[in-house]
């Protein structure tokens, strides 16, 4: 990966093969980036995407297994336990311009991936919520 | 809802059951918001979404009777007659990774449904225009 | 199109008809901004969209024949020999509420086109990767 500074954040290009979750969590961990979000589009490998059943209280997964565009990857940072923890969505789209869309669990950079990510510099946590069997944000208003 | 402020905006958190749409027009009304955008990501229970025929001057609507993951929701704030005013497109996917888009009317949020806000702090309004039948953005240049 | 002036950069609004890779992209000229990023919700007829296989080093163009939603439009801004480019992405969908997605060469404006983009302020700079067989983003870090 390579990144530069601007304005509040950072832009930053993941190269062919990262795991773009894991190399996203690991860059919020060395800049101690407790808050955020960011955006990006590229190219993603084999991503495996999420679906969560409210009512089951649990995920369904499934890896795309193609080479695809990613034509929109949003995603927000927050502290659970402490560390940088990346919640993502993602939609790619395959050689038939079709699409897919979910939460993104992990994938590899294709060709590229070009994100922007802002640093808020403030701590927002993510909590363990009983209701929807998720962790969710703790915003305090 | 909660949420708190960061950089030039806000984090928010949707809770479920809350309409989306109606939730944070009366945030922008209680804020004075007047000009912004936002993105997000979550969850959400049974969207209408519409298509504007642009020929015929008006908008189809459909609801997608789902559960659905927001896989990626845009949207800007503007005026209409003094107030807080939302345009909103989303894609939403469902258990199958398929994914549905267009203009977003309205929906219950699942899970959640987190947002980050940016407010410009200037009136931007929107006015309508007879040529296209619909209320554009009549910024000035 | 017209435009204002917020935060760290532009509300755009294009208009029906208009080019929307090659008006930002004059835009960009205009106002001399050598990185941002942009994110757009509209309506766009007739777009092109690409594919690219990395394996051959080669996109798939395909036109969708349609008027269309934009219901995701994410790009960012950086100096190829000296001039602005844009690299867009686009998710897009039709009256029956399905969605297209790629790397977007070009369409024209529906009923309009709202973009807000903010300027870095600084210079990035893409140069072509014979590995990938694309213009990367050259960010130091």
């Amino acid at each position: 990966m390579n990144y530069t500074s601007c304005d509040k954040g950072y832009i930053i290009r993941l190269s062919t093969g990262e795991n773009i979750i894991d190399t996203l969590t690991k860059f919020c961990e060395e800049k101690n980036i407790h808050s955020g979000v960011f955006n990006g589009i590229g190219a993603i490998d084999n991503p495996e995407l999420g679906y969560y059943y409210l009512d089951r209280k649990e995920y369904k997964w499934q890896k795309i297994e193609k080479m695809l565009e990613i034509v929109s990857l949003t995603g927000n940072i927050s502290l659970v336990e402490n560390k940088p923890f990346l919640h993502v969505h993602a939609v790619v789209s395959d050689d038939e311009f079709a699409t897919y869309g979910g939460h993104l669990k992990e994938g590899k950079v294709g060709a590229s991936c070009e994100i922007y990510l802002t640093n808020f510099g403030i701590d927002i946590e993510r909590e363990f919520d009983e209701e929807t069997g998720l962790k969710l944000l703790s915003c305090l208003s």
